[in-house]
């Protein structure tokens, strides 16, 4: 089965033919951020991201919800995260921005906690512990995973980038594993950070492997730079904004305006 | 402030005099695996680990539930974690395993939730997206952070033991890293798998720093090997064993039995 036969393959190249972009929107919702006119409440907040999904579904090809920020409300905010993956399904893929990876039983649990339970269909791992660590995730055919490369934070530098005797550094060893295991299981991607120069020169040496590319919008990152860069041949990737979207207005009553607004700033230049 | 000195370090060194062992019970739960007597629901799985706790607390220093095993229960599942910490916490310290790690602003919701909200005193991190990626976890000063190093499975020879050009392996390179940035945190351990040759000539390497030792009982590693090879220059240590224990009975009228012959067992050589 060629990759491109993958039902999110399918599923994101369609929304990306109806929406003209690869915008990936996240969801990163901090109760203290939430515009005024909602409840400073988990209930406000849950009640603002599904605004946000109702405004701006028709203008992306994902949401990545990022589920550390509804964990750190406990056991109601990961009530929130069900509410809202369950919005986000009835329009497009649910990215879960989860970072896991553990000895395969655990990653075994993990990947029932996040495609079983939360019935999300794609998630992000960890590369660290190895193959195994990840298996039970690609087992999951239907749905998608994308594991750490290179990220677009300081601390990229303190071991993604360290050189190998091969002469590769560490993520370019980890993506070619990864374009590897992706012949066999055709569902596996790999973060790749925006804000690195390195993003073009990644993309020469892979160029069929797809890419998640955070660090778009507050990050520092451009949305066209991303495309143009990280686009595989078949002219896909996901590309990701989060707080420059979600934050984009300052009362409820704008909420439809700043936000649409933040979009097209973001992608308008692409378009 | 000497390494010694943190809070943690000294209820651990209080629990080994008492008990006379490193022993950290990990708990990994699994209603499949449940004793006969237990119901095979979550509340069934929240009693059985209370019952263990209750039989076992004289005989470890610290107690390692695995976040993902409850988490593959959903909610219902979590809620069970808040029982079991709670139970535990009346005894010996909570390492809530969760190798979590994500840039900055998620790793500091990721240890809202871990240490605000779930009360856990340690976790586990991935090291690979950095320091900024584990800072807002080691600026809980009164909490311990034990960061991946080498662990006990396959898949560690895929990325862990790649050697850099420095002629390190990466994991080697992870560890010095831990080193230094201990010497500000004061509250930084590291991950090492028992089941690897290699503990003897990292603890020689590394003489001072506090290992996290999985890998004992069912994994294949030897409770006395670890723990001779694996303690520090204060002869700490954290040994865990999991399902060796949890799963020894197979009836709960034999619990109490089964489950102190099984850590007898495990730690007798080592008396």
């Amino acid at each position: 089965m060629p990759q491109t036969q993958h039902s999110l393959i399918k599923k994101w190249t369609e929304l990306q033919n109806k929406t003209g972009h690869c915008l990936c929107i996240g969801l990163d919702p901090d109760i203290s951020k939430l515009p005024s006119g909602y409840p400073q409440s988990v209930d406000g907040l849950t009640h603002f991201l599904c605004d946000i999904i109702d405004i701006s579904h028709e203008h992306c090809i994902a949401y990545k919800p990022n589920i550390s920020f509804f964990e750190a409300y406990g056991i109601p905010g990961l009530k929130s995260l069900e509410t809202v993956i369950q919005h986000i399904k009835k329009s497009v893929p649910v990215i879960l921005d989860a970072k896991r990876g553990d000895i395969g039983n655990t990653s075994a649990m993990q990947a029932r906690f996040i495609f079983d339970y939360l019935n999300a269909d794609a998630t992000t791992l960890h590369p660290y512990m190895g193959f195994d660590s990840l298996e039970p995730f690609f087992k999951y055919t239907e749905k998608y995973h994308f594991v750490l490369g290179l990220t677009s934070n300081p601390g990229a530098k303190d071991f993604e980038t360290q050189v190998l005797d091969s002469g590769l550094p560490l993520y370019r060893h980890i993506i070619t594993q990864l374009e590897t295991w992706n012949r066999k299981f055709h569902n596996i991607g790999a973060v790749v950070g925006a804000t690195q120069e390195e993003l073009s020169i990644i993309r020469k040496s892979h160029p069929s492997l797809l890419f998640l590319i955070p660090g778009v919008g507050t990050q520092g990152g451009s949305y066209k730079e991303a495309y143009l860069n990280g686009k595989n041949d078949h002219n896909l990737a996901l590309i990701n904004a989060s707080r420059s979207i979600l934050y984009a207005a300052k009362e409820k009553s704008s909420l439809k305006k700043d936000c649409l607004h933040a979009i097209q700033t973001l992608i308008g230049d692409a378009s």
